[in-house]
């Protein structure tokens, strides 16, 4: 299968993560060369990698803490582990980073408690868990495509972390013709920077269009089906993504068009409200490409996510609970 | 009745038209200085005015016409205002200025006809339906103030020229606490640029969101109101306007949210799938504030309009039929 760069967009190699830097494609395809978890941190907070890197950020960053921790005692390097896992999960707050955090120390305590090798216990279990993540992911792509049918007119908003990409360059294999639209995604513009990118780069067809041109494509028949990635789910099947899926959403339920979202079901959060929603800086919305379009003078609110109910939902696609 | 500068932003000073330059606003407040109806047409193609503006250039083009032929024949005075209506019709697609031109040419020809002087006719028939326009314009301003209560909180789209700001100011005037929310309406920001610009000038709060956040600030209750303008009507109550508004209207159907816009009600086209819509550049969408943003191989779809259907729409704040 065709990889693309954002289906794994972090990798150890030695004592050094490399993560692609999302805010710079399309046009330069580089690599942070990340040495410490207090950098990794850092990394997600400015948001250099987003959605699914994040995850692999936040579990390589205790590779990171076990790789540069040489002379520290086991049950120092466990704190250090758990004070990394505390800096993580305040990191971004929509995000369930603790959820993934949590198992990570639990390996270490108990790996202390039992007099176990707590770097090679901690450092296995990770590997094992991120190649884990890694099937159910590919296997994911596979039933996506299975999902898009011969002459789809698809929407997209933001970006699938590779996934829908690679599930057009299958359908492309398969003599499916399928066109994809995608949105820009404001103020980010993964949509325009990331997902046309990947989508072109896997051969897929694709036209960006601004945000507010949903209605007006929905309303002309050019979309048969919405395809989205997700940032959280909740037991009850509501989930939250990138500000601006609700609408898409509530449009599609409108005009009778099939709903499709990935997810990574979890039972931690019960209901869509109970999700924490980050609300970003307000310059975030007054800028564009790190340059200010408007005087500080001017107030912005920029909610990062917003929550779907599940009833606006026709179809996951899920991959298994704890694979993220 | 304090005045926004995108209320009436063309004047004609001797034989020049001073313009606003909207696409400058909000950085600088900058007059564009036009000396021929050619380049009145130039004005409203590089969409340097926009909306209302646009009347303006148009009805000012003639005025511009005759004030540099005075060694022309009335005959082919008239031929040349039949040459610049014609110029103008074509300009934008979506915008029915036939309906103003073939007003102005009507007068060139009856005076011809009726051995009038031909100058004189025309100059004092634009100037009086320049000056009935902006009586009833300001007379919508009252009504708009009107509908808006204490303690609303305003969605409103595009930009509205001058007319929203100027309610929210007599509305400030009234002891009335309000807030607005502005969408940025990508991609040429008008939103951003002019809205929250001339609404903060004019002393009211304003809020700046991006077009993808319209359901979620519903969904959160913090909107109880939507108020835009409109391009153009339809004799059945259908209207266009920016793209986006469609969206908005079946987001605050959805919520039960009174949508109001401000029309000039016309009986020259039947039904909104009767309007034509122009599809700009997909260039434009490629750029930012004339700044490529992507690369021109992706493939790009900006319809500059859509259509809202009357039964979306909970009431029309009208100005009378060809005041505009």
């Amino acid at each position: 299968m065709k990889e693309s760069p954002l289906f794994w967009p972090a990798s150890l190699k030695g004592s050094t993560l490399s993560v692609l830097d999302e805010t710079l494609i399309p046009a330069k395809l580089h690599y942070i060369q990340v040495k410490s978890s207090a950098q990794a941190v850092k990394v997600i907070k400015d948001m250099k990698t987003r959605a699914f890197g994040q995850f692999l950020v936040v579990l390589n960053s205790f590779l990171l803490d076990i790789a540069q921790s040489k002379n520290l005692s086991e049950s120092a390097l466990v704190k250090k582990l758990e004070k990394t896992a505390d800096a993580l999960n305040k990191s971004r707050p929509t995000f369930p980073f603790s959820e993934v955090t949590s198992i990570v120390t639990g390996w270490a305590n108990t790996a202390l408690k039992n007099k176990m090798d707590v770097r090679s216990f901690v450092s296995k279990n990770v590997q094992g868990y991120l190649m884990g993540i890694r099937g159910r992911r590919l296997e994911r792509v596979v039933k996506v495509a299975d999902l898009i049918k011969q002459g789809d007119s698809i929407l997209t908003h933001c970006n699938v972390s590779g996934e829908l990409a690679m599930a057009a360059a299958i359908c492309q294999q398969q003599g499916k013709d399928v066109h994809f639209f995608a949105t820009e995604t404001r103020p980010y513009m993964q949509g325009a920077k990331l997902t046309t990118w990947e989508l072109k780069r896997m051969g897929a067809k694709v036209t960006l269009v601004a945000d507010n041109a949903v209605g007006s494509l929905m309303m002309d028949g050019l979309i048969n089906k919405v395809i989205v990635g997700s940032d959280r789910s909740c037991a009850n099947g509501d989930f939250a993504n990138k500000i601006g899926t609700y609408q898409i959403a509530v449009l599609a339920k409108e005009f009778g068009i099939p709903f499709y979202v990935l997810t990574q079901p979890s039972n931690k959060v019960k209901k869509g409200a109970d999700i924490p929603i980050e609300i970003r800086g307000a310059d975030e919305i007054l800028k564009f490409q790190g340059k200010k379009i408007l005087s500080q003078k001017v107030k912005g609110f920029y909610p990062g996510f917003d929550v779907i109910p599940h009833q606006l939902i026709t179809g996951q696609v899920a991959i298994e609970a704890g694979a993220r």
